[in-house]
């Protein structure tokens, strides 16, 4: 039997990412995407309680073989759950891969990060699985300098696993030609200027979120932020137990 | 100047659990709460990035000295950035409480909690945070019998701080007295049934999102699992920083 692959991203199945991602795959499996059916960027593990969710399979999919694609009208770990126990009706994918991120999802950003999500929800469940992202944005951005890399990540994830609840975080510069692949630790720092305030045509005030990053530890390079900054493929292993065994609090 | 603490939650400004937290700790501070306008669980870290946020403060708050009150149209993270960013004009807060959530947020939960977003957010910004949640899920939950140990941790991490990048996830069980504190581990295990299908009045099919969460390690005594299901306060480190520093993958 082929080996199974679950796609899904944040920015929507129509993206370019997802579409370029399970191109990159579709020779090495029979690829299910099942991914939002637009944009949730931003939204970290959420998932979605207040309302009931849809599930559309998109006739004709990506028009690659071996794949079929459905759109969800959830966030990336709802998509992952409708994958895992409606569409594959039990059977467990071998691989779960998320993206390709249109922005990285590098340093502590990975909290906010639908993209990661995918691969957390994907560790949760006890799949291996790898999240691709990239500092270029554009919505119609070219991705193929990624596909030799893409492709003997997931070749490798696929014959030897990863270990027990770790994923990975693949973060890529924007560029044509790379530096050479790094293994990496998460970069620390903060957003600053995070709010813009504004008045509504109504003299109301209202705010939009935004923000830069400023890194505290860019300049060492164990980082995946300095990686991306000197042209490096950063791949940072990302465990799901947060807790801090370090540290005991006594009260 | 008295101490500043800023509180949060996912289940909106209204609801009892943070108005209750709120009248723990009023004496030990001024208190400035900044939340959701209504419900937001399971949010995780999600922000708003498609839409802008309106801010309103309520008139009156809870009725609590040294307390103002703000609902934030936004995600508890949103809140987090709202006050520091806005509300606050630059002031720092001296510690951020979450909470009390209705409904435990241990184990692999966190990943999906809005009330451990706004801990994990103030440990972003650098401010010491603590998340509070209970057993307890009732919308008029009395957590009086919570008061002594929370203004006992509130006021060990106001004078003590916390290491950098670390925050607390505290949990409940549901019970009016407790068999004692534990310094926990997060459990890990896995949601079960997760999707339910039904039928709308015009035929389609839609799905609900619901399951039961069943641990793998619940009868290891160093879960925050095992502590809740003995009647124990689970009190469990959290690092922002979620490298797995012993895996390195090779490509």
């Amino acid at each position: 039997m082929r080996p199974l692959i679950l796609l899904s991203n944040d920015d929507g199945y129509a993206a370019a990412g997802i579409r370029q991602l399970a191109d990159m795959v579709t020779d090495m499996g029979d690829v299910l995407v099942v991914a939002p059916d637009g944009g949730r960027s931003g939204c970290s593990m959420s998932f979605t309680s207040s309302v009931p969710l849809s599930l559309r399979k998109i006739s004709g999919g990506y028009g690659l073989p071996h794949t079929e694609v459905y759109a969800c009208s959830g966030t990336p770990c709802d998509c992952i759950k409708m994958a895992m126990h409606e569409v594959l009706g039990g059977r467990r994918p071998d691989i779960v891969l998320a993206g390709i991120n249109h922005g990285d999802n590098a340093a502590v950003n990975l909290h906010y990060s639908g993209t990661m999500a995918v691969a957390i929800e994907g560790t949760l469940k006890g799949v291996p699985s790898v999240a691709f992202s990239s500092r270029k944005i554009e919505a119609q951005a070219d991705f193929s300098a990624l596909r030799p890399t893409v492709r003997r990540i997931v070749q490798k994830v696929m014959s030897q696993g990863l270990p027990k609840g770790v994923c990975l975080n693949v973060n890529y510069p924007d560029a044509e030609s790379f530096q050479g692949i790094r293994s990496c630790r998460m970069d620390m720092g903060d957003w600053v200027n995070e709010l813009e305030r504004r008045i509504d045509p109504r003299g109301r005030t209202y705010y939009w979120v935004t923000g830069s990053y400023e890194s505290h530890n860019g300049h060492d390079p164990a980082t995946d932020t300095w990686a991306l900054d000197h042209g490096y493929i950063a791949i940072t292993p990302i465990q799901i137990d947060m807790t801090a065994h370090d540290f005991q609090f006594e009260v």
